[in-house]
């Protein structure tokens, strides 16, 4: 994916840089979405926006555009069909390095970018997700989607370093979500269980037309937060996320869930949710 | 300061530019060190190194470079007499997004500035700091200096409206540091208390050389946590770090500490720690 885009400007990846005064480096002052791309439209945009402006409202960062207009330019100019766009703002650029935020209108720095990935066809949905739980050592605010990734990255590599998929983390014994993802159980009585919303988990915009999804197929959700006992025992485990989309966990710390394969009710909800968005998109010219 | 460092080169600021997709400012995978300079000359150059190294060792980043040189020379480029050297190093730059890290023989990306700061005759040394408390939401990796300093400057914000001047965390109501500095009290018995060295405080450099003036005076230290409460009835109360060196804090959420002044032993041991570090200077060529 050749195009990017910066402060306005469409330009070549290779020439978009920023200063080394800007806050996102030095501060991880900035914020982020991640979208997904189907078809070559944008999935559930509005619900990223939204995300994205209380995101930018809870750190008081100031910053206005056509985040849409941005995201399909980008899709347009690199021909994107299947992946993702990615857009993040942060605070701007200072003059000297101070906690201290600049004045108030300052230019945020905003950037974006496309990258191709496999969404539909991801060979994981048939052979489902390994896991291994880790502490969640994060900052508790982990319902801002904030670019203070270090700690998801690190537990991406423990997760590598075992030979598994990803890592599901915990405080207090009980499963907040993956290092980019939601996570979900189904267990033995048929019933959905979601951490509920609250700081210890970001909102997934994927979560939420997945618990769509599933309470149509006519499952009881309940959200709140499960232990990893009550995960290894479920009769189906899953995740989230927007360019995983809906995806099953088959084994959690050794221990495999159900059967040792994707759920039913997990592929169905799979389905049903991509049949949603791209009927969705559908409706749009 | 005219002139930063970027990968090799001195440049001007202006020119100073990172790709976005360096992992720095996507994933906060980076970590740095702020160096105090007095008469032009690097403060406790040795103890950052270690520090550097230690948190770069934690992180697995590779990333070798001279570090003391690239330090002096940012102080000769731009004739800094008083301030303070920022030097960052982060995981450097990918070709995709990708919470896994990149091969390990990716370029970090390495930059540092040099900054003017007033650090002997500064003002607050004479009136003493105000601070308030708040929880301490950070990560719990808090020993490694790493750039995810969000929490931190949303602290100091909190500091500015509540129109005091820093911040002192607590986890379980126990005080861990200021927004970047140690928290340090001298109770009523003469014993001087400061949180022992885990995960949750950064090992400041001044504190190691603030620790043993202070033990030079004959003061008995107790390494370990205290309460806000220890802290408010505490005879004194001050903090260390590389730019504000020692220094007293007089009033804890509007609570004065002893009479409201910078406490005696306090000023002693800044005048103390000031003369070690100039003499050390004078030592060297």
């Amino acid at each position: 994916m050749h195009t990017v885009y910066l402060n306005g400007d469409y330009a070549p990846r290779s020439s978009a840089k920023i200063s080394i005064f800007d806050r996102g480096l030095l501060f991880s002052d900035a914020v982020y979405e991640v979208i997904s791309v189907i078809d070559g439209r944008l999935i559930d945009m509005d619900r990223h926006i939204t995300r994205l402006e209380r995101s930018l409202g809870e750190l008081s960062i100031n910053a206005f555009a056509d985040w849409a207009a941005i995201s399909q330019n980008l899709i347009a100019e690199n021909g994107l069909q299947e992946g993702l766009v990615y857009l993040q703002v942060s605070r701007g650029v200072m003059d000297e390095r101070e906690y201290r935020w600049p004045a108030p209108e300052t230019a945020p720095t905003i950037f974006a970018f496309a990258q191709e990935r496999t969404l539909l066809e991801n060979p994981m949905a048939l052979r489902g997700m390994r896991i291994i739980t880790r502490p969640d050592l994060r900052w508790q605010r982990c319902d801002i989607k904030t670019t203070q990734l270090l700690y998801a990255s690190l537990m991406k590599m423990e997760a590598v370093a075992a030979g598994v998929d990803d890592v599901w983390m915990t405080r207090d014994d009980m499963v907040t979500e993956g290092t980019s993802q939601n996570a979900h159980i189904i267990n033995r009585d048929g019933v959905l269980i979601s951490h509920q919303l609250d700081r210890r988990i970001l909102p997934g915009v994927t979560r939420i037309e997945m618990l769509t999804q599933a309470e149509a197929m006519g499952l009881t959700v309940e959200q709140r937060a499960f232990s990893v006992d009550e995960a290894k025992n479920a009769a189906e485990a899953f995740i989230s996320s927007s360019t995983l989309l809906v995806m099953p966990v088959v084994e959690i710390d050794g221990h495999s869930i159900g059967d040792g394969q994707p759920g039913k009710r997990t592929r169905k909800i799979r389905q049903n949710y991509i049949a949603a968005v791209q009927g969705d998109h559908s409706k749009k010219p």
